[in-house]
């Protein structure tokens, strides 16, 4: 990752010191314009702007232990927990730097790729992030969320953490077809058409989510739903699939509906505060 | 449903013949031209078409029970498994009549309009569903899936079961940022806009199970995307949030990896055999 953005800024001409604890994988930056840096010091020493994308927020600790960070603006482009990212921030507060965390929404290949639609997290200080726009844009996309260093992070894993539950769903499904002579690339285009109408629902919860009132707006409700789940939980097992996958879930639209009748007018936005203590 | 597709035939000049267990609810539908039944005995004698929309199998079972479906084309549209539509289509042919099963995709006010995109997956007898496809079509798109009677029930599950998966993902998110000063109105758009972008992977997860080469088009393999797991369920505990919902698909991540160490070469996609006994 730190190779694809260090090669998204000298394509677009952008002076750059870079440091690798394994000098030779930054030896190819040289060839295309950077300066190397023989210390992680060396390196925050060169530029007022210092990005930092290594491996965890443990390695991020020992690389700049040394480094002098008075006056310095550290984006660190580390994935990490909300948590560690308020850590870090003080941390270079501390050391008379600002600080401005970072959440890559994006794999090595769609850095620098505008079309390819990847953008970056950002959260910490304003006045860096204001300062250094530009150039944080040429990487990718930016999208600031808020002073509280934590968010970039938060925003990061929350959109991952929606991703795992939908793969989730898409590993049942094609699980449910798997020994059928059904082609899973003539399920494949109904199935991702079908879950993006379905992300309009997002929209939905979050209103409801805002205003409390959990039956604004819907179209299915609990009682309904709940009542369909014996078809899924069947149709899994004709199937021969474990439904393990999608029996959280289900489980936690029983609770709601148990826990007071008029639950069943509801959406399904009720799951959310089940899943808080 | 059955109201909102009656309608529909209604509206487009088809001639009807309706039968309702409790008649008061059909009254409103003779006003719009339906004929109406004492009996479903007499409904289906009307005419060769025969829809049927009731609340479940047994249900239909029941209904007919008194009707001679001798040369009849019974098309039903209830929600059931596979294995109910295929014992459902074995009782008709029994009793002379062609068989369709459908799964309709869409809520009662999208039937009639176009534009809401609703469509119903067919599968059974294609004679059947050539012959009465534009009447078929016009309460909502058609989407014939094979002569299986059990496929239309198989692949609309297999859609609702991934759409849980996803509302489960997009639950854990939002109870994420539930406690912060985050509107979960600035969270949505980011969140729907990204899980549209994630459903590419549906049509890679289809080819590699086609192929059977999970590494082909790998963008994280699982090694790094299981070594990214406990940043997930840290940030869910930093924030109070149990991680129920998820940890099942990590944990068959998981398994995939520690049953062979190449498999962290590939893809997410050898869960969906893990799902399979
Ligand atoms: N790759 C992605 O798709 C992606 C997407 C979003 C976010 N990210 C985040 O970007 C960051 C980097 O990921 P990556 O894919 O580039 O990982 P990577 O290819 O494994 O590179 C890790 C980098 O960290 C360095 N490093 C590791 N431990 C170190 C230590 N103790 N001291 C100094 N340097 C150390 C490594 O140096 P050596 O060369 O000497 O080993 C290497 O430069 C991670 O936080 C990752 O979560 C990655
Ligand atoms: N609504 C949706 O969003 C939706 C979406 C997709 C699929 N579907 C499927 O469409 C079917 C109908 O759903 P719905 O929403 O219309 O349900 P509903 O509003 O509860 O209507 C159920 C219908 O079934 C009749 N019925 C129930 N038990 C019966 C019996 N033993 N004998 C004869 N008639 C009986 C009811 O008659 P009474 O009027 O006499 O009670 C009523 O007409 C279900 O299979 C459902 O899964 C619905």
């Amino acid at each position: 990752m730190g190779t694809a953005l260090a090669g998204a800024w000298l394509s677009a001409g952008h002076p750059l010191t870079v440091w690798n604890r394994t000098a030779a994988r930054a030896e190819p930056l040289a060839a295309k314009g950077a300066a190397l840096a023989a210390t992680p010091a060396a390196a925050v020493a060169a530029n007022r702007l210092v990005v930092v994308c290594l491996l965890d927020d443990e390695s991020v600790g020992e690389a700049l232990a040394g480094a002098d960070l008075t006056g310095k603006d550290i984006v660190n482009l580390v994935t990490g927990t909300p948590g560690t990212a308020r850590a870090r921030a003080a941390w270079a507060a501390a050391r008379g730097a600002r600080y401005l965390d970072g959440g890559i929404m994006a794999v090595p290949p769609m850095i620098g790729v505008p079309q390819a639609g990847p953008y970056v997290f950002y959260s910490g200080s304003r006045e860096l992030f204001e300062e250094h726009r530009e150039a944080l844009a040429v990487p990718a996309g930016t999208r600031y969320v808020g002073e509280d260093a934590g968010f970039a992070a938060l925003y990061d894993v929350a959109l991952l953490s929606a991703m795992y539950g939908m793969f989730a769903g898409v590993a049942h499904a094609f699980a449910l077809v798997r020994d059928e002579s059904v082609d899973p690339g003539a399920l494949a285009p109904l199935l991702s058409s079908w879950l993006t109408a379905m992300t309009g629902s997002v929209a939905t919860t979050a209103r409801q989510l805002a205003t409390g009132d959990y039956t604004e707006g819907v179209v299915s409700n609990l009682a309904m739903q709940v009542a369909g789940v014996p078809t899924f939980l069947r149709t899994a097992e004709e199937q021969g699939v474990s439904a393990e996958l999608l029996t959280p879930y289900f489980d936690l639209m029983s609770r709601r509906l148990a826990a007071d009748a008029r639950n069943g007018a509801e959406d399904l936005t009720g799951v959310v505060d089940l899943l808080r203590g």
